[in-house]
């Protein structure tokens, strides 16, 4: 079985890496930007996953959803609490998240397995 | 000739049995009025999965518009009114629409081979 | 009481004048596009006008809502049908289009009470 | 000075007032879901907040942010903690969230306000 | 008559102030790369603007659209061009960016009686 | 290694041929404006490409933006150019827009490597 979550990290810093060697500064700085602002504040890091997560399922961003999900995974989070933000994020952006639930399921079973392995 | 109907549907059907079985009661509802919404009511079935499809091109959800392109195919719904209905789309949601013109308009073929097999 | 009917289509009109005057190709053919899109064809009017709605309400835009709430209503589309077709537009584009819902009601009742007049 | 809070809010529960009344079933369901969904679960219900907030904000809908920041504020969620939900929410969903957090924080300010009279 | 380009600049003034106060390092620093973002670089200060403007139309943000319009006047744009770069929003955004080109009209008329003054 | 250019170019003029075919005059229309709306005007034909690619970026349309990609190069606009758009695309739009810029550099490598062949 290929594994989806290698593909998709693989692909990602390959990519990114690639992005950064172009040097241009607005870009750095939001990829910057974009640690910094997941870490410990006054919000713990696990309701910060969180809100990555849902940001990212009601604008429909697969691959950030897969992105929130891998560290919400590192983070400890569980499948009910991934599962309760899914609801919410389906409930304010429609039924047109229903896509990405489905494969944000199949990405957090493919996390599962990975880390299992 | 691999069968895009058929693999989007099982997919689909696949996960959709998972997400169901984590039992979000969010979720489960939501699922559940996508169902009743599309009923008889006083508008008839045809009109409101063409609403359906024009919310899902506008929307530019891929795998809504493959689900309404099916039902609307199996209520009887011509090429020339899907075609009618994803115009007002183009019009209304832009030029962005057009890529997911082209693949409805292999959905569509798609459904018609699946269909006459 | 300040009829908001009048009031949006007279700046409606003001300024399409205005923007029309401007001479701008691309954007008096889009214009023109707009008329000709509802028209009939193998979809009657009254279809078209509630694609248009549903269109605009789950882009959640309210001057495309006013409008097309206004030719629909001219179309003599009940009540009724626009709001099972705006349920449509709720379900797909979720609790974010209920702001816009009580705008839309809010609009048919000033159309009710303008006509009545 | 006019008390936004107390605007919005009247403006708000007429109109849903008015569109319960319609009985549109989909519409309904989803007035209930919306009530629900935001309730103690797994997650607690400031978080639960918080997602709803930050889904609102990347979405763009003020009102949403209104009702998300009043919910927020009787939770006892602080400002410190709102502004850090903000932050993610305008990295993610970029600087076209800006005029949102003007607004956002008008509102805020005004319910503060609105308490302490 | 009100002048809006005064009313707008005060409230966003107004309310930056007051955000950057808060001292969130995220949208602290997303305010700073606002500014450097539309500095001459590779490409001129012109295309950077107009590039603003044309993102602000089709994400439909009218404050947005407001602040690149000054930009543009500041910059010596002219209306001609503004039309242009606003046609190709239309057109790929679709109609519903005809909203946003009524007020971006009213704005840049606006702008020029206030600079006229 | 297969061509995503070619690959991409060829299915797109495949199905773009289908769509034309079954001559539904708003498409039909919208088609032709997408032509003539990137043409010479007041603004030169690179300005116009960049315009494009951003609003393709910002409303997250991979097709739309690899169509750009390709005009861009054609037209002979600079990988630095190129670069300095999208990080306005992605300040704009925010850090959704990332996954984007991943497909667009290795696009625009592979536009290279085309016709370097």
């Amino acid at each position: 079985m290929s594994d989806i979550v290698e593909e998709f990290n693989d692909y990602r810093a390959k990519m990114n890496d690639k992005i950064l060697a172009d040097n241009n500064k607005i870009i750095k700085r939001i990829f910057n930007l974009d640690t910094n602002a997941f870490q410990e504040g006054v919000l713990d890091k696990k309701t910060k996953e969180l809100l990555g997560l849902v940001a990212s399922a009601v604008l429909r961003c697969d691959d950030c959803v897969k992105y929130h999900l891998e560290s919400s995974y590192n983070e400890g989070l569980s499948k009910e609490e991934i599962s309760e933000a899914l609801g919410i994020a389906t409930l304010v952006g429609g039924t047109i998240v229903i896509p990405h639930l489905r494969r944000a399921h199949e990405y957090w079973e493919a996390l599962e397995q990975h880390h299992s392995d």
